[in-house]
């Protein structure tokens, strides 16, 4: 942390901010350039409260950070990727892997259908939401633990890992009881105590970035989950709330090498939320993994003009297996895999 | 809502998309222009999913709603100003209302010594944060049940009715034992599940915008509220995260007449977090009742530079006390009062 | 300039670092702490191509700027406010200056008309476009030279001084014979070439904020005018882009007191194109003044709903008469004026 | 164009809408619904100020556009892809196009060395500022006409074309003679006057986005020149300002599907503007490809930290040799070609 003096500041203000300083127990360096002073404070990690004391006191122009505010998340404190395995599925690693799915379960047929259809095409997790955050009261919210249930048979069926949004700490130990990745939704990035809930867990998480959410907070979000134990945080890019009305969100494909660069936790791309259209998934598909992320997660439903909720943004099966080919070209391109297209064997 | 057919559209796609709302079980009145059709859908309400199934549709250009989502929370369909009681505080009416105090209650000394100099100055109500959301997992989270007995200690010393904030579901019961308004933070706006729980209780509630929440997503978020039988909702705005970053956020105060506009609920201004800088907040808190706010939320505390947070958005009592003044006069010059500055008497 | 070294950075990392500094003739000073090391670059004004080149360097985290980029516009230097006079006018002083007109002059009649109405009401400059900036090339794009003869009439008539905007370089001898301030559009903001064609005037200049321009980059901006040797230069909040999408900007109006204590420069607020709708602009022209604007600029059209131009956020005479008493009161309880209405003399 | 009417309005508002409409020309159709009536216009082009009008008439709720308002730029008016020829370069056609080169032209042997070396490894056009726009005025702007004539070298030597931009009308004749595609930056996308002048040339144009337009708004500005007869544009993505501050811009790679469903003009991407920062480029080259761009534009130069603009965002010679091989992999993965690396033959 540094404080950058105003040219106007005099003697006795520096000299009172190296005392505050110390008061805290940091040491301090200070320097006193041609036009202002500033003032290094050593040591770490260094509470906000100090920085808001600081940029109270008579004159001090302003106090800029310069050590990062998260470490178990850091790849300066972590250097090598983190992998993470769910089942058989290693996310992390070389393998780009597609998570694919409805936006919600809505019956078992239509849950079991998109299961085979997905793993038939190369998807290697089942995605589905039983509970349903929902910006208007009086839309359908999810069939709750039914939906459960549904997914957990959806996975004997096809052996496919189930990825599915926890929504409150009330929920958790039910929702972990189905889950195989617990699913943290953009709009509870920064709801801090259903991320420690989900850090005493042993379950994966899969955490959304916010709609309007820094990278720095994201991955401050990580390490509230982690700082409780749980490492296997998978960071989830899905567009952020900008001035373009076209499409639902910007999805900010550049998150994933600044991930990379500055964590050691894998990255999934979702470009049905991050687009809002079906016709722009495919593309946004392909440029996720040619960007490096390490999986994709993706809405498909058998009939997306029925579906109860995000139809818009929903590939029918025939958009989702024509799309997988292309992305595999593409993973190899970039020396990645993607899981080959399957036929899958019923479970019982 | 409306369907704007492609100028492409073949009459059997006018036809199909016309077959598929009558399915929804509305009527339509369909329009056939000089470049293209247009399908109008009549009735309300319209689910979210006949839009995203008729945007899937051959033919179809875009569908655009043109009713609103949220009724409880609309003027339209309640043209009265709502008035709120908070003791003998009335929120929504004449008087502009200042809700004053710290950040967070951090010692008794604190939050009462703050009680006694806010209401002095002209405070209507007490604030003070004993379960706090924070960024960072290595941040003073509040002192939890202790924080909300010193407020209630505060609140029996000077009658000042108290606004904290509940972050979850969990925490409901012992929060509304204590408080006499029930906060919802920014990060909260759109936890709809605690949203509903607030809703079942009798208490009012002070809702923040989010800070990428849009107006209307807003109103639908009280509307989550008032679905649930709570209709003392007070909004409150506290500033949107925007590209300028010498803000902490951008304080929309148009905000204030557009809400006034739409919904008959009271609305609050926090030029605190609105701005993020105690140096911008007496001249916000004029700004904002000048634009029409009903009230005001602003951060106060006795000793700023040892704040366990916020401390560089808190005003001095010195700088609140010298605020006060201008307040009234700049309520009286648009037809408004705030409540004079008094001596307060003990409650023993 | 402060920069980082990584926790990694090697001592010869860091000695390259300092030689690196030193050979674009700046002295440093480095301090190692228990984490990493820090240099500070001595001296100003620092070029933006040496933290490039810094930033590049290996074992470099990142560079910090923490010299302001502009001198001439900052309040540092130049601690008194400046005060610009047009005609009897005093743009910066005690008085707050209201701007008033339509959008673009249509027509001799409904310039001369307007500018009776507002001075009459208590406008003390007028505005009015004849190049106007549109959006689609099939609209209205103003009467050219033929506007600027109607409003030098107006002005004739009314004795009140001219705001008219200048689009290029090409135009502006002829805008300058003609208008009293020449207003850069926020499209233009970073024209620098404009900006510098308007900085080798000797007129004052009405600098509005584009619609993503941050507070210093609109300084640097006012700074390009200055440092032609035009220090007439008042800023003007117009409206910044965000996600809301109910206004057509949202109007930031704590960049009002942020302005102020950056710069010496007069701020002005343009409440019409900051809401975009004329029911909005009243309260925020109230909200504007008790922010501690100097000044207003708003659209006020004879018949706005034919309005060639911005009909929807032009006040009428009624609306705008209304206004003026109100926004009085306001100025006098923030301690200051608004001239009275009154009765114009004819000029002949 | 619909006009939604309130609840409340009257018979007599609806007739005064149906009246106001028929006074502009234009036909309408109107439905009275269960809660509310609607207008349609029916009839093109609609003006603006038909709908500012229509908005501010009692008993209007809103007032929808519904039809597109740029027709040249559109895809619905012009089916099949724009392909634009430059030298024996074809942009929009089945090859990814790859322009390179140094933010601004320094010196001969910078430019020189860097055609070819960026030629050797691939591309086919080369980029070079000889004017540029800088936030500061105290930053090097370019080596203006000096520039071009080093560019003209740099092609003759190389065949390479030349892209570079042209800042005001009054340099368009100077700039076009050396150029053989004109570029509109960032700063100008809204430049109306300058969009039309190079509208009135022959030579293919570069069209940027602008750090906040919209994408309806860039497709107008590429209307502006169409306008004028030069259909040879191509659009290009450089990266939207949002809140995230890691980042420069945020590249928005969603809006290359969406202009190839809105527009027949090809789109280039702008990594190096689009992140701000050199190891984020090769990524996002990969990945824009993989969305469907039509190609790159990426800063290249010899020796970045010492470059005298966008240091922090350059590719050395090293890093895109190396970037190069990859792109043509992707490229082939999504059934497209990028030029070989090859040695080039001195021009004399």
């Amino acid at each position: 942390m540094i404080v950058v003096m105003k040219t106007s500041a005099s003697e006795r203000d520096l000299q009172e901010v190296i005392a505050r300083i110390e008061q805290f127990g940091f040491a301090t360096r200070s320097i006193v350039g041609s036009e202002r002073a500033t003032v290094s404070v050593l040591g770490a990690p260094l509470p906000d409260s100090l920085q808001e004391a600081l940029e109270r006191m008579p004159g001090v122009e302003e106090v800029v950070r310069i050590t990062k505010r998260y470490k178990l998340a850091s790849r300066e404190f972590h250097p090598d990727d983190t992998v993470i395995h769910v089942g058989d599925v290693a996310v992390g690693g070389n393998e780009v892997v597609v998570i694919a799915g409805p936006c919600s379960v809505e019956s078992e047929a239509q849950i079991i259908q998109t299961a085979h259809a997905v793993k038939a095409a190369g998807a290697s997790m089942l995605r589905g939401g039983a509970f349903k955050p929902r910006t208007s009261p009086y839309d359908f919210r999810g069939l709750g633990e039914e939906g459960l249930r549904l997914l957990a048979k959806a996975r004997a069926e096809t052996g496919l890992p189930i990825v599915t949004e926890v929504l409150s700490v009330a929920d958790l130990d039910m929702v972990a009881e189905y889950a195989d990745v617990l699913q943290i939704g953009a709009r509870n990035t920064q709801n801090f105590l259903l991320l420690e809930a989900v850090g005493k867990t042993q379950k994966p998480v899969l955490l959304k970035r916010g709609m309007s959410t820094q990278i720095e907070e994201w991955l401050l979000a990580a390490e509230y989950i982690m700082a409780q134990g749980n490492e296997q945080v998978m960071l989830c890019e899905r567009g952020i709330r900008t001035f373009e009305t076209i499409t639902r969100n910007t999805l900010d494909l550049s998150a994933v090498p600044v991930v990379k660069r500055l964590s050691h936790l894998p990255i999934i791309v979702d470009p049905s939320h991050g687009t809002g259209k079906w016709y722009l998934v495919p593309s946004m598909m392909l440029a996720a993994v040619a960007s490096g992320a390490d999986g994709l997660i993706v809405e498909v439903h058998p009939n997306p003009d029925h579906a109860l909720s995000d139809g818009s943004q929903s590939l029918t099966f025939e958009n989702f297996s024509a799309a997988m080919p292309k992305l595999a070209r593409v993973a190899e391109a970039v020396g990645r895999t993607v899981r080959a297209p399957q036929m899958e064997m019923a479970a019982d």
